[in-house]
C-alpha cells in the first residue's frame, strides 16, 4: 500500500525551505511517497490553508499524512497538533484554524497534541522558526512511514478546543440563495461559494436559467448582473459572465476565459458574501 | 520497469487542483510516479501546451503517460483522445490542438476517443468542469499502472478527425532560412525557431559565421541585425545577440544573460516569422 | 536504501527544460526518486545557488546526489564538476563558484572533473546549451542510481583549482558583531547573515536583550534601529522588526509579519554587512 506524505506551506519554492522538509521526511523513511498540496498559500492566510486541505484531502487515498504549515506563530504557546478526519486522512499542523473547513464541512475524528519537545527533528533544538522542518515534515513522516501510530503522537485533545476561524453558513430562503465567496480557482480568477449544489435542486434552479447575482462587501452591493446557470464555460461566449458548479459540487461565479476577481475587483472571506436566486421573467405584454 | 505518468496544466500550482490529480492518480495505482511537465502554460495557450509536449515527451522512457489539460472546451462537446506517438509514448488530452507539434515533426501512431461518461472518477458526475481530475488524471493513471491498456481506452479515430493548430514550415531557398518564431525559453528570454540545424548546414553556414536575422510580425519588419552564429552563450559578450542551436536541434537567437524577447518586445506564434541569412560581407579595397 | 537525485536550476517551471531534465534521469534509471532543491534561482546567480545548496544538503540522506546548473557559461571551457562533501553527500555542478558556502563553511572530501564529450546523455551531440539534460541530470542519475560509483566520473582536482566566489568572515570583538546579509528567506523578506548564534553567546547577549541594529551598503550606513533578540516571531508585535536564530542557527534580521527586505530597501551579497551590539541601557536619574 502507498505511503502518502503531502505537504503545503506558504514558504513559496524559490529557496531552500520545502526541499529541506523533503530531505527530513526522507532520512526518516525512504518508503514513502511525498508529494505537494501547494507552497503558494499566500503567507500568514490559515484561511486558504484551511480551504485547500478542505479541498484536495478527500481525493487522496485513506491513509494519506498532510501536513500544512502556515504558521505566523511559530515558537510561541500555540500547539501543536495531528487529525484524523472523518475520511481517513491525517493532518499535522500548528493549532490556529487550519482545520476550520475540514472539521466543519467534513468531520474530524480524534485529534492529538505533537509534544514539541520530545517529538522533533533531532539536534534541531537551537532553531525556533522552522517548526515546518524540524517538527512537522519529521512527524509527518514518522507518521506516514507506519514508525509510529496516530496515538504515539500525543495526547487526545477535544476538537472544541482547538482554535477554528469564523464561517459564514450558506443559506436557502424563499428561493433566495446566500453564501460567502471563499477563495479563488486561483490562475483563473473565478469565485468558489460555499452554496452547494443541493441547494439550486431545491430552488428548483436547472441547467440554462438564468439567474439573478448579487455580491455583497461587507453588506454593500458592489455587483449585479443576470447570467445563465451553464452546465460549463463553452455555454457561455467568451467574455460573457456564467455561473457553473466547481469541482467540489458547490456554486461558482466566472468569466468564460477571462477573470471574474480582477474584472470586477471581488475578494474573498467572510466580508464577501452573494446572493443567487431565479432572474425575474420580464414580460412583454 | 518504471511506470510514469506525468501531467501539464495551465491550472498553475497556487490552490488544490494539481494536487488533486496527483491524489485520484494515486487512488487509482500506487505504483506509478508521478511527475510533472509545467503546471505554467499561460490559461487557455494551446499552442504552448503542444510546443511543451514536443519539446519533452521525447526525453522520458518509452510507455510514459503524458496527460495535457489545457481545456478553455471542458464540459462542451470537444472530445477527449488518447495518442500513442510514434516514439513510443502516451498523451491523454482534449481534442483541441494540443498534439499539433507531436503530430507534425514526430509523428502519431495511433489515436482513441474516451467516453467521458463512462471512463471518469466514481461519482464525478455532478462536476462538468474539472476532467483533469475527473477523466484525463484518472484514465492516466489507469494507463500508466496497465490496470487497462490503450486499446481499452476507447475506439480508434482517424489523425484526420483531430483538431490541429496552423503551423508554418520552415523553408530555406538560394541560402535564405525562414521559419516562425514558435515559443520562448521562458525564463531566459531566447527566441525558439523551427528552422532546424540542417537548414544552416545546407546553406554552409558555420560557427563564427555571421548572420543577418531580420524579424517581421504579421508581415512587417521589425528587427534587423548583424550576429554571430555562435557555439555557446559564452561566446559573444554579455548583452551582446547571438543565433545558436537550442535543445532541440533548431536555431535559437538570444542575448547573451539578458531577454532578447522584452529588450525588443518580440513575441511568439505564427504571426512572428524570422529570416537568417550569412551577412553580406564588407569589403574595404 | 533510498537512492535520491536533487535538482537545482535558474530555469523556472515554465516551460518543458526541468522536466527533460527528470526524464533523462528517469531513463538512466527508474530506480531512483527525483526531486527538486529550488528552480528558481535568479538567472546566473551563482551566489544563490551556492547558499541553497549551502542551506539544504545537510537535510538529505547521506548518498543524495545533487545537480546545480546554474550555468551563464554553458558550452565555454568552464570545467563540470562533482565534488563529494564531508557530510556524505555529492553536488555536481559547472565549475563556477556554485561550490563556494559549501566548501567554506561544510567542507570538501573530494572533488573530480568530468569528460564532457565522453559522459553525456548518447546523441546530445549537437546541442551546446542544454547541459543540465545532456551533462548534469545524466550524470547525477548515473551516480546516483549506482550504475557509476563517483571515481568513475572522472579524475581527481585539487579543490584549490576551483572557482569560488569571495566571502566574508562574520566576526566578533570587544562583544561586537559583524558580517554579511547572505541571502533572504525568500517569501517572507528576512535577512539571513552569516553571523552564527555561537557569537551571541560569546557576546553574553540572551534572549530578550535589546540589540542594536545597523546595515551598511558598500560601507555606507542605511539602517539603524534597536530591536528585541526574540525567540520567535510572536515574541514582538506585528510590524515590530526583530533580531532571531534562523534555520541554519545563524543570526536573521525580520518585521513580524511583514517583509524586512522590501521595508527598508535591504539587498544581498557581499556588499550588504551587517553590526549587532547590545543596545546601550538608557539610564534616567
Amino acid at each position: 500500500m502507498g505511503k502518502y506524505l503531502v505537504l503545503q506551506t506558504d514558504f513559496g519554492l524559490g529557496d531552500g525551505a520545502v526541499s529541506a522538509m523533503y530531505g527530513v521526511a526522507h532520512m526518516v523513511s525512504d518508503d514513502i511517497t511525498i508529494d505537494d498540496l501547494t507552497h503558494e498559500i499566500p503567507p500568514y492566510d490559515i484561511w486558504a490553508a484551511s480551504y485547500r486541505l478542505y479541498q484536495t484531502v478527500k481525493y487522496w487515498p485513506k491513509g494519506t499524512v498532510f501536513v500544512s504549515v502556515i504558521d505566523p506563530g511559530v515558537g510561541s504557546t500555540r500547539r501543536s497538533i495531528a487529525a484524523k478526519t472523518s475520511s481517513g486522512h491525517y493532518i499535522i499542523t500548528p493549532d490556529n484554524g487550519s482545520l476550520t473547513h475540514i472539521l466543519h464541512y467534513q468531520g474530524i475524528d480524534e485529534i492529538r497534541t505533537i509534544d514539541e519537545i520530545k517529538s522533533r527533528l533531532p539536534h534541531s533544538e537551537e532553531s525556533h522558526t522552522f517548526h515546518g522542518r524540524d517538527i512537522y515534515a519529521y512527524n509527518g513522516a514518522r507518521l506516514a512511514s507506519g514508525e509510529i501510530d496516530f496515538a504515539e503522537l500525543g495526547p487526545v485533545v477535544s476538537a472544541e478546543t482547538i482554535e477554528t476561524l469564523p464561517i459564514i453558513e450558506a443559506s436557502i430562503k424563499q428561493q433566495i440563495l446566500e453564501g460567502s465567496i471563499d477563495v479563488l480557482d486561483i490562475r483563473f480568477g473565478s469565485l468558489w461559494t460555499n452554496i452547494p449544489l443541493a441547494f439550486l435542486k431545491q430552488a428548483d434552479i436547472q441547467h440554462d436559467d438564468q439567474l439573478q447575482v448579487t455580491i455583497f462587501h461587507q453588506g454593500k452591493k458592489v455587483y449585479q448582473n443576470i447570467m445563465k446557470f451553464a452546465k460549463s464555460f463553452a455555454d457561455v461566449n467568451i467574455g460573457e459572465p456564467l455561473v457553473y458548479v466547481n469541482s467540489l459540487v458547490n456554486i461558482g461565479v466566472a468569466v468564460n476565459q477571462d477573470s471574474f476577481s480582477k474584472l470586477y475587483h471581488i475578494g474573498t472571506g467572510t466580508d464577501w458574501t452573494i446572493q443567487l436566486r431565479k432572474a425575474p421573467k420580464i414580460i412583454f405584454e
